[in-house]
Order: structure tokens, then sequence, then C-alpha cells
């Protein structure tokens, strides 16, 4: 990406192994991530670029010589930072905080919008899948890179658990997954807040109960007509905007939680003196994707979630410009990329 | 209080029984809280003066005909807001969002720091003690009222747990008291911001293993260095103000918590994307501190907790006004007053 608006398809030299800790990968599958549209609505434009993408699956090509995990001919899931796998914040599960870890495509890491990929810390990092490259769950594998996990993330930190009302502000990718996640942990009543016919459907699918269209203060009202008039117990911000938070904390249940995922847009938690006195508690951030990767695989793989379902549309690399613009003009939720 | 700086004993209308749930206690013991120096400095001038007051012992004078929990001659303590014990919210614990509770000194309720109080919903709000009104227990089982229950919520909210590591940012009543609860809990390691001698003093016999007496950043440097550069699992912030919740977040470890319960003089809560990319949890509010009172009462009577040595002064009610004055000058920690 150049700057805003203006994505390139560029060769750049061959991804290689430089660390014995380090993985080389051919990627298979990739997507654009609603954070994707940040920076294309917003990045100034710069002679170099910035190579995109954090969410891909691959096949190890080769292994650095401390590699132990994955051998050539792997099929692996890479989640969208790389990790240890082994220093104090990897084993409490928080690998966004790895000490010796980091992201996609900053700092001279490749990024998974891609031919290959050097993985470091190929060992923390990568997972491998008991299937082929082609198996018809990709899309449903490629989201435990991230968008699957973020929205795990969003319900954890919004303290789902059964018999318990949720709230999804925001139907994007992340929403919808984050609709599957509530469900999965048991959420009786789940609230969509959102107004795009497709993605509402797609809600329904995964279990959203209900849909709530409006916005700002009609939407709290709307969501409090619809659970007592007391709020949501748990509420995930799927969005990132300030106007979305301040509906995420205006329709939580007193003593409620918001797991906030979406990045933010606005650093001050927009609260009021009500988010206070209700005693409600705002958690969440990146997701440890990696964490959450052997909890969730097996629904995946029995088909007990379908969270591939949130992929709308298939392109190759030449169609990944496209596919931003598709994106942004919210004419398709979420695109995969086949290589 | 009439206005910033001018409280008065007033002569008012006798309290007594209006419903059925009233009962009409008799204090005996009452207290000045350090939230009541926020109005102390703030309050503008008002003909008709605030009542004051939320913390308070007494003895049952009459009870209404539905009343069942309590009896006349009763000793009890009041948890600084009143609740019916069997609403959503009590049931759940969150006493502060009774359906059918409310605060003390406001519309139309006494204040604590007077002779009598009508005292709304008796059998959820009140709490018999099986001790004599002049028991020498009297100040620590006065704290259940209000300054142990609000530590003990910081460091609920904060997630402390046996072994973590704990910070508490302020070093008055309520920061001493987030101390005794953060080792009752079971803290390793816990560390005291504040720079007044005898609170200090204080709180290291409560508990506290490290004092950090810096402020702003270089407070959050100090702090770090002594949790080996990740800042504290627990956080509990003791005061209000947005400086010391930019401190509270700033010492925060990677999916570490921070448990509010100063009332807020700010309403945004001064994040950064530090918070977010750390994954640090914020919650709290105002205790329910009706919830902790059996939780928290036989460690008072038993003597494994201390929280009555919060209070080093005592004084009668003609002496409140002066109270007011020494804990706002910080010349007391926290005035007891002897009815």
């Amino acid at each position: 990406m150049y700057g805003a608006g203006d994505v390139r398809i560029d060769n750049v030299p061959d991804a290689g192994l430089v660390e014995p800790t380090d993985a080389l990968l051919r990627v298979t599958r990739a997507c654009i991530c609603g954070s994707d549209l940040w920076p294309y609505n917003q990045m100034e434009h710069s002679e170099t670029g910035q190579r995109m993408g954090h969410e891909f699956i691959g096949v190890v090509e080769a292994a650095g010589a401390e590699v132990r995990s994955v051998k050539p001919g792997d099929l692996v899931v890479a989640p969208f930072a790389w990790s240890d796998g082994t220093c104090d914040f990897c084993r409490e599960g928080l690998h966004t905080s790895c000490l010796n870890g980091g992201w996609w495509a900053r700092n001279g890491i490749d990024g998974g919008q891609g031919d290959a990929v050097r993985v470091p810390q190929a060992d923390g990092t990568l997972v491998v899948l008991p299937v082929g490259p082609d198996d018809a769950l990709m899309p449903s594998l490629l989201t435990l890179s991230d968008v699957m996990g973020t929205g795990h993330h969003a319900a954890l930190a919004a303290r789902v658990a059964p018999g318990k009302t949720a709230a999804v502000v925001g139907d994007g990718a992340v929403g919808l997954c984050g609709v599957i996640a509530a469900k999965r942990l048991g959420a009786e009543q789940i609230i969509l807040l959102g107004r795009h016919p497709d993605r509402i459907a797609l809600a329904r699918d995964f279990g959203a109960t209900d849909v709530v269209r409006e916005r700002g203060d009609e939407a709290v009202e709307r969501v409090r007509e619809l659970t007592g008039g007391f709020g949501a117990h748990s509420v995930l911000e799927c969005v990132g905007h300030g106007e979305s938070m301040v509906t995420a904390l205006g329709i939580a249940r007193p003593g409620g939680a918001v797991g906030r995922v979406g990045l933010p847009q606005h650093e001050p938690i927009p609260t009021t003196m009500r988010t206070f006195f209700d005693n409600v508690t705002i958690g969440g951030g990146p997701a440890p994707a990696r964490a959450y990767i052997e909890e969730l695989l097996p629904d995946v793989l029995e088909g007990r979630i379908e969270p591939g379902r949130v992929f709308d549309r298939v392109t190759n690399l030449d169609g990944v410009p496209d596919g931003y613009r598709a994106m942004n003009e919210r004419e398709a939720i979420k695109v995969l990329v086949e290589l």
C-alpha cells in the first residue's frame, strides 16, 4: 500500500530463512482484514510503500535448523501476530504481548498478502492443519488467523456465559464471528447491531436472535427494550469508532462488560459517570489468536462453526486492489485471496 | 454542607418511620469519607444545604411492620447505599444498582453524619453486628460501611489473586484498605503509590511490600523497575483524578486489570493505544459494600484484618466541620465520629 486507496502488486526480493527459528512459507490462502481499511482510507503517501496482510495459510517450504514443530510440506495457519510460545506472556495465553514476537508486514517482516512469507519464531507461531491445501474447510480455517479468534476474544472479554444476553456492535466480519463466538459460549439472547441485509441474514444463521438497525441513542433505547430495560450482560465492540464505543457502553447492563476488539480510532474511552456507577467493565484488545487456535480448530474441523461463511468474495493476488475497494464500499464483507 | 468549605451542624425534623419496610436508627458511629471532600472543595453555595454522611453504625430504635431481619435494640451497620436485597441486581451481588435502592443524604433520605437515620429497605440494607455498641472493634466494623468494602471491590475488579503483583494508587483510607484487601486475596508483591509518611507506615503494616513516592511518568518507571519491567497484574485506582488513572493505566502489566473505585473527576477514561494493545481491562465503580459485609465481617471480628486503623482522629458531632478541614488538609487520614 502506497497511500490511501493505492494498493499495488509489486515484486519484492524473495523471502528466505534468516534465523534458525524461521520457517519459509508458500502462501496458499490469504485475505483482507477490516483493519486494513483504516490505512486504505487514511494512509499518507509513501514512496517505499507498506507491505500488507496478516492472515494466511501456507505450505512450509523450508525450516531453520532449530525449528521442531513444523517441517517442509506441512500445511500451517499463522495467527496475525508471531510469537515464541515460550515467554511469560505466551505461557499466560497473551501471545500478542510476546517478548520476542511482533506483527506481520512491519519492521522488515513479510506481509501475508503475497506469495511467500518468512515466519519468525516458527515453532511458537505456526499450527499444522490436518487437511490438504485445497480442503473445502479452507475459508473457515483461514479465519483462525484473526477474525474468528478476534470474535472469540471479544466474547471472552465481554464475559459471555451460558444464559446471558450478548450484544454485538458491528456487522463486519469480526462482528459476525462475534455472534458465532457468543452462541458457542452459550449466550441465550444475541443482539446484532447492524444494518446491511446480507450481513444480518448471515448473523441470524450464526445465532443472532435479534437485530437492531438503529444507531446512536435510538440503538441504545432499542437494546434496552429488548433486554427488559437493563441492557446486555456482554457487549462485543467490533468496530473501533468512538461512536460505536459510546453505543457499546450505553447498552451494557449494570455489572456487565464490554469487550473491545475494533482497533480504536479514538484513544480515550468515552465513558461517562454512568459507566462508573453501573460498574461496567471494559476489556479487550488485539486477540491472542494463537492461543485460541487449538480451542477453535476442532469446532471448525467438525463443522460445528462455519466462520468461513464471512468470505463472500474470492480473488487472486492480482485481484487484491479491487478486493480492498469492494470491502471499503461494503460490496463485500470479506475477501479471500487464493494463491 | 452549604457549599465548599461550609459544613454546619443543624437541627432538622426528627427522623421517623415512613414505609413499613423502614427502620429508625440512632447513630452511634459515623465518619467522613474521602468522597465527601469533593463537594467540600467544589460545591456551589446552596440555601437549603445538603445532608452528608453515608457510613454509619447504629442501634435500631423502631422497625416498620414488614421488617423481619432487625428489631429494636439491635446494633447494625449500614452500607453506603441502601438496597432491597431481593431484586435482580442485589441477587447478583450488585447492590449499588438495586432497582429499589438509593443513596444516603440524597432525595429526602437522611445522611449518616447525624443523630438518627430513617433506613429504607431495612431488611435488605442492614446487617446486625454481634457485639455491643462500644466494642473495641467499632472502628473496623464501621469500615464495612464503605472504605474496606471499597478497597476490597478495587482488588476484585483488579483481579488480585494469589502470587500476583498488586499496585495501589493512592494512600488515602481507600488505598490503605486496598492494601489490606490485596494482601487478604493473596497478592505476593504489593506496591503502594503514595507520599505521606504516616500512611506509608500504616500501609507497610497492612502488607505493602514496596512504596513508590514518585508521581506521573517517574512513578510509572519506578513501578516497572519493581516488576521486572512489566508492570503490575492488578492496579487498584483509589483516587479518581484523571492523572491518577493515567498512572494506573501506565503501570498495568499487559493482560492486567485496573480496578477503579475513586469517584472519577474526569469522565472519559484516559486510555491510550497501549491500553488496547496490552489488553488491559478496566473495571470497578461504587462498591456493592452490602455484598461484602458477610464475607469481611468474620475477618474483622477475629482480628485478621484491622481496617479501623485508618481512623487516626476521633471527634463528636460538633467536631465534624473541623474533621472535614483536617482531612482536606491531610492532617487526618480519616475521621471517626462518636455520637
